[in-house]
Formats: C-alpha cells, sequence, structure tokens
C-alpha cells in the first residue's frame, strides 16, 4: 500500500527546509537525525554568522528548527539512523535504529539532506602543519572562535597582529581527487575576514587566493566592504610551506602577481578547508542505492535540468548531499525537493 | 473569495518549472509570457547547448515546454502582459492585455519568472568597440554562431585563427553602478571556448579574465577539459581597448600575472556580458509593489534562509529576476517558489 510519509534524512538547514515545506504542502515528514538534536552543521560546528545578512547562525536555524517542531505533520526521530532500506517508489519501507531499538517505517519518498563534511587538513595537506602547530586552525575552528566573541591566538590567548587565510585546502587539487571548486570558502573566507577585524580592529589580516570567487552579490555584499571598509588585503599567491618562528608562524611561497617567492609572519593562519560527502551521505547512499559521483557525493543524473533528482525514482537530494552548496543552493533545493516528493506521491496515489 | 490559482509571470526555464510543479501538486497555474511562445532566453537568444551536460538547449527546453503543454492544471497565456494588479495574497486580481484585449484574473499567490537581460556592451564600455567592429560580439551572438554549427568572422565568414573572451563586460563594474558578479559568464565563456574549438580545432582561444570564478563542478567539467584537452589559453589581464588593424582586430591590455602590457591581434573578440535585470522585471515589480534592490532585481528580504520569498506576502521570485542565476539556481528556486505558493494557498484555504 502506497504510504503518503516522506522520509527526510539529515537535520541540518536542508533537511529542516525540506520538513517544513512537506508539512506545509499538508503531507507527512519523517524527519531523521543520528545527532541527538537538529541543527545540522551551523549547530554542530558552531557557526558565527551566515551569509548572506550576516545573522547569527544560532538564532537563524533556531527559528528553522522551532518551525519543524510547532508542526503536527513532522514527526522527529533524533539519535536515529538509517540501516535498512527496500521497496520502491510509493512504497519504501525504511529501517531506522533508535534509542528504543530497530523500527521499520513506511515511506512514499526520500529525501537526502546528509550534508557535507570539512576537509581534514591534516591529512594530505600537512604542509600547513594543522596537526603541528596550535595557531594553525580551519575555518570551523576560527567560525567557534568567532562565535564566542574572541579571535585570540590559541597557543597563548593573546590578539593576533596578522592573520591570513589561505584558500583551497582540499579543494581544486588533483593530487589529493579533489578537483572540484567547493564554492563557498571563498565567501566565508571573506566574511570572517570582516569579523576578525570587527574584533581586532588593529590585526592586519590577509587572504591568499588562486581565485576568489564571489559570485553574484557575494561580490559587493562581502568582497567590496573587506577590502574598502577593513582593508582585508587579498594577495594573488599560492603558499607552501608553514613553519615555527618563535611564537609566531612563517609562510612560505609564491605571490603569483608579484611573480616573486616570500616570505610573511603571521599570528594565526586559517586554512580554508572545502567541502567533502559526509559519512552519513556516503553511508545512507549505499543503503539507498543511490549513484554517488567519483568524489562520493550524490549523482544528480540530470543536472541542472533536475536538480533534485538521484538516480532511483522516489528518492531526491537537497543541499550539500549532492556537492558544494552555499546555504542559498541548500534552502532552494530543499524547497524543490519538498515539492518534487509531495508530486511524486500525488502521482502514485491518482495511479 | 480566495483563488485556487498561481499567476506565473515569465515563460522561461524558472517559470516552465513553477508551473510545472505548481500542476503536479495538484494546484492551478496560469503562465503569462509576453512572447508569442514559451521558452524564455534560451529560445530567444538560440542557446546552444546547456551547462552542466552540454545538452542542446533546444531539445532540454522543448522538454521543459512539452511538459507544461501536455498538463491540464497549467493554462498559457502567450503574447500576454501584465497591466494592473491589486488585492492581498489569496485574493490578487491581475489584469491581463492579451491577443483578446485586457482580462481580469483572479489569483491566490504569483510567481515572478520575468528574467534577465544581457548587458549591452554599447552603453558604457564602448572602448571594446561592440557597435564599431563587426567582429567583436557578445555570448550571446557567440551562442547563436554556435548553435547554427558555424563559427566565423562576422565580417569575412572566415574561420578565425584567434579568438578571445573579454570577462566581466557589465559585471563587477562599478563605474558602471553593477557591482556584482553575473556568476555564469566565466562558466558560458569555458563552455563556449570548448565548443569554438571543437567546430575550429585549428583555432587558438584565449580567455581574458579577473578571477575565474567556476564554483563547484564546473571547475572539474569545464574549467580542466578547457585547458587541458582543448588547450584554452586563460590570461589573467585587463583589456583596455579593442582597435581594428587591417581586417583583424588589436586587443590592447595588461597582463596581470606577468606584469607587463600586452599587445595581441584577434580575429573574434566575445565580450562576457552580465546580467541586468530584465524590462519585464523592472515593470513587473512596479505593478506588483514587490521592492527592488539598487540594481532593480526584486529584493530577498530574508537571503539566504528564504531565497524566493519577496517584500509582499504571496508574491514570491524564482530565477534571474533576483539576480544572477544559473540554470540550476533557476530550476531549484522554481521549484522552491511553487512549493511556496502552493503552501500559501493550502494556508490560506484552511484560515
Amino acid at each position: 500500500m502506497p504510504s503518503d510519509a516522506v522520509l527526510i534524512l539529515g537535520g541540518g538547514p536542508a533537511g529542516l527546509e525540506a520538513a517544513r515545506g512537506v508539512a506545509d504542502l499538508g503531507s507527512r515528514a519523517i524527519l531523521v537525525e543520528p545527532r541527538d538534536r537538529l541543527g545540522g552543521m551551523p549547530d554542530a560546528a558552531q557557526y558565527a554568522a551566515l551569509t548572506h545578512g550576516m545573522r547569527p547562525a544560532e538564532e537563524a536555524i533556531g527559528e528553522m528548527i522551532a518551525a519543524v517542531q510547532g508542526t503536527a505533520n513532522v514527526e522527529l526521530r533524533l539519535s536515529s539512523t538509517l540501516t535498512g532500506f527496500k521497496g520502491r517508489a510509493g512504497d519504501f519501507t525504511a529501517t531506522l535504529a533508535g534509542p528504543t531499538g530497530a523500527q521499520d517505517v513506511p515511506a512514499g519518498a526520500v529525501i537526502v539532506a546528509t550534508g557535507f563534511q570539512h576537509f581534514d587538513p591534516g591529512r594530505e595537506t600537512q604542509m600547513y602543519g594543522y596537526y603541528e602547530y596550535d595557531d594553525v586552525i580551519t575555518l570551523t575552528d576560527a567560525e567557534r572562535m568567532l562565535k564566542s566573541g574572541k579571535f585570540v591566538k590559541p597557543s597563548n590567548g593573546q590578539a593576533p597582529e596578522r592573520v591570513c587565510f589561505i584558500q583551497c585546502v582540499g579543494s581544486r587539487d588533483r593530487q589529493i581527487g579533489n578537483e572540484y571548486c567547493s564554492k563557498v570558502c571563498c565567501g566565508i573566507s571573506s566574511k570572517q575576514a570582516i569579523e576578525v577585524k570587527q574584533l581586532v580592529p588593529t590585526a592586519k589580516v590577509f587572504i591568499f587566493y588562486i581565485d576568489m570567487r564571489m559570485y553574484g552579490y557575494w561580490e559587493n555584499e562581502l568582497y567590496w566592504p573587506a577590502q574598502e571598509k577593513y582593508k582585508v588585503q587579498y594577495i594573488r599567491g599560492i603558499v607552501t610551506e608553514v613553519l615555527k618562528k618563535g611564537d609566531r608562524l612563517l609562510i612560505r611561497g609564491e605571490d603569483t602577481t608579484m611573480g616573486r617567492p616570500m616570505e610573511v609572519l603571521m599570528d594565526i593562519v586559517v586554512l580554508a578547508v572545502g567541502m567533502e560527502p559526509s559519512a552519513g551521505t556516503r553511508a545512507v547512499a549505499k543503503l539507498l542505492g543511490v549513484h554517488q559521483n567519483k568524489y562520493g557525493f550524490i549523482e544528480v543524473p540530470h543536472g541542472s535540468l533536475d536538480p533534485v533528482a538521484t538516480s532511483v525514482p522516489g528518492i531526491f537530494v537537497a543541499g550539500a548531499a549532492a556537492g558544494p552548496a552555499d546555504l542559498n543552493d541548500s534552502i532552494s533545493t530543499a524547497g524543490a525537493a519538498a515539492m518534487k516528493a509531495v508530486a511524486a506521491l500525488r502521482r502514485l496515489v491518482k495511479a
């Protein structure tokens, strides 16, 4: 018998928006999240402000959480994971393991919103010294400090005089198999550079980049103000080495605009780590039987013409589970996936 | 009395996808298009292949058109424009002027999908000589030639030996008031560079750019192959002047990577023109009373957290009417807007 429920895997921004959309359309959503709370990466990694608009992440995501918590049509299953899956569009059965044991749950359609994980800069990019030096941090580490309202050198708690961001750590890098661009790191680095200057106005802030990918409004909302109002210095260059020098960091590389080698002292080095498929995305893809692309993201066989379809009818994808996505992308694809999933249920009920 | 219809303004990709979505959800869509045919910019400007995936635009858009034409729940109004508008969410009345005169049409919600227009390079960027020299063309002109399967010098019909693309014409340009990045031109230029090489394998193809903004998969699907398989030469540089020299074009500027002036002969110069709000977007915004941002695009007051809401409840926006968008963005936001519009109708009927 066809089920009227949409199973949504993942309680981050995409999953929350999809659940709200499905419920708003009058269908039932079952929202499954392995953590014991909703909010996904912005909550788990304690993001400070979101782009565009620089709204505090906690407040914005809190509103999204409140919206699904207050909706009778959304059934929340926290601390739960998918462990089995069978059936076909309209008549799937998902096995969910949760606090009260395993349970078979019927669903007519599925939305995968299992998101991404941040690239681990300790793996193949060890020349940056992430696991050696306390003052080499990632965008995620920086986000946590910025949220706490205190941006200091982790090694000694002092305010930094010089801070730099290194772009494309784990992205656009064929040697490690991640040729793709992670889409958001240029924007997030620019946002954080502004936040650093707001907290430590005396700090000099540098961004070393290959191409600044500030598409659309990111250009005028972040890139222009970062340069003009906050005096962030953008240097087209490649950093090849980070070394310890006294209690500071020496970065070595090449300024590719000036065409000369560079050696600069920094107090904090922020690695702009890219996006990879989350462990949840990889695991769920296998259980659902949806194709993954060579990077492990969920494959979208019709590309731009149907950005939320997967290789399996009745299973849809939203957000960064399908590849690098900004918040705008995640919310848009979640809305589109909610529409497609409910439309698919309608077709099956009519048929 | 509340109306159960969603009025969709614009018959391009976003409007087509929104109409199909609304109909798939069981509501009624009224699709209004000023031209006498559907398909929007990809049809009007005769696009060759679409990204991602390089599918012929005519075929892909043809499928989208067929989908709405075959749906009883979509009422098509071609050769029609909005000339008046009043009411509130759930109970709007739109005045449509069409082939049979003016008519008042009730609608419960509205989706604005009125798209963009290409920047006119004859206006403030006349140093490129678009209106002086036949062999200076735009991405749009190039698209038409590529679709016809013949890429030649417009001045004499001969195959070009040297072709270059100049990025950011009408974008990232504060002097003309378009500070924003148009998001798609780097990708479209790279796509066209590949298509030029496929048609004229002996041609040397150059792309002059500030930053190559090939976010996400555009990087590996277009940028790597353009460089490696098709030997397109990317030069970080600024072109300040295009002059006629014999039957060729002399471009002058600066190679900013090498830090030296450049003077190069070309046979065809392609200006990568950016996106501006279409005349339809500007006109419709005024009639509907939705706020526009300072560039004239429809304002999205909640930004990334609600990318399809406008300043007026019950009126939603999809695609490039809200700002530079690629096809993926347009289809995603159209799906999300369809969801939101139908959800809004449901709420009003229940209330």
